[in-house]
């Protein structure tokens, strides 16, 4: 049997998680898919996703492929990956793709949301997806901070520490935030990769701008800048969303 | 001391509890608020919910009372049960109440809603909040099924078995289903009263009726039949909620 290659749009909940990336000892979501995919297949299979997502963030796109000779169809993956994965991991599609894709290096680009609940009183049903927010947020001042980071910069001031790249320069297409229902303010950002914490550093960073602790122009500064330091804290996990892979 | 009220506004996520009411040896709603009251007053405290709510079931505005000769103001009440209750459990409120407050027995009305997510794919972080239906249902046969139970009537048919009470009689003053959104199905229904399994009873006569399986007059004849077998199948405890109790 040829080899096949096929591509996985994955949703999760990444709460129970420490995260997409595969660890020794640790449940992740990559590792959940490869033991599925191994016992459906009887053969070790291994997951290239298009990127990581940290513990606790979730996703509604995901992509990952992978290769395997077992012949099965791509229907029989998707209905047997969710009878064998846990409630929250779900294979919303499976398709065969060209020998030659990569979920990771044939990604152009990603959409991420982080999702902030802005009123004064917590919600249980949504406490795991949302970050809340007591004081008010200026969505107009967040948008506009928002635009300052839209084009091809060295996102250097929004990276976490400890993660060195070869390059810290992305391009983003779209930072937008906007206010859909009162109580919830959304940021959508769209570039072709991320660096470690940058979509949640820049949340931080437009929260404060929305307090008013932060001018709108010093966005522009910070990324300037470079320097992690003048960025705002690390947003936290439980808000962020992983939405759409293009390719 | 002498004894002071309170009332309690409550929300939890009812997933994983046996429902509101106090069990020996299984977590339930009840049972946890009252553990964290004896812990800040230093005595059993009773706990007095305006009705059970089943397990998996889940409320927005639940409603309890309670006595106690501890001195203690509603504030730190709030304060002191939302730091010791689990992250599913959210006191929304706590008043001074009038000595004879009960909040059972001073219900006058109450109001549950019931989601359907209807749409081909399920909803991961909805998974918990919702019954996921993927064929089409039609909205507006449901609704005028749903103004069919409106009014005072014996709702025997739609009561659980095995659940006598002294009189089957309630008096229903809004049921309504509405598609707030796309993929969104809403069953909202206020009365003075419920028995148990009603509101799930009633929503999967609704939902064959939405699926054509039982025609939108016959809701009526069901009803009337007072036999539970002529009703729809119990709906899934995990999308109902508990939404508001009125004094």
């Amino acid at each position: 049997m040829n080899s096949e290659t096929f591509k996985l749009v994955i949703s999760y909940d990444g709460t129970a998680y420490h995260g997409w990336q595969r660890q020794r000892s640790e449940r992740t979501i990559q590792g959940e898919i490869e033991k599925a995919l191994s016992t459906m297949t009887g053969e070790p299979v291994k997951l290239a996703g298009s990127g990581r997502t940290d513990a606790g963030v979730h996703a509604i796109g995901q992509v990952a492929s992978f290769k395997s000779s077992a012949g099965l169809s791509p229907k029989i993956y998707a209905k047997g990956l969710n009878s064998l994965l846990p409630a929250d991991i779900l294979i919303k599609a499976c398709e065969s793709a060209s020998p030659n894709f990569h979920a990771r290096y044939d990604a152009k680009s990603k959409i991420y949301q982080y999702r902030i609940l802005n009123r004064d009183m917590p919600s249980i049903m949504k406490r795991h997806y949302v970050w809340h927010i007591k004081r008010a947020l200026d969505v107009a001042a967040m948008k506009g901070a928002a635009a300052q980071i839209v084009g091809q910069h060295d996102f250097k001031a929004f990276e976490g520490s400890g993660s060195p790249r070869s390059s810290t320069i992305r391009n983003v297409v779209r930072a937008d935030v906007t206010r859909p229902v009162q109580d919830c303010v959304l940021f959508t950002i769209q570039a072709d990769g991320f660096l470690r914490f940058m979509v949640r550093n820049i949340v931080g960073t437009l929260v404060d701008v929305g307090s008013g602790t932060t001018a709108v122009n010093d966005t522009q500064a910070i990324l300037l800048s470079k320097d992690r330091h003048l960025a705002g804290a690390t947003a936290p996990a439980r808000g962020l969303f992983l939405v759409e892979v293009l390719y």
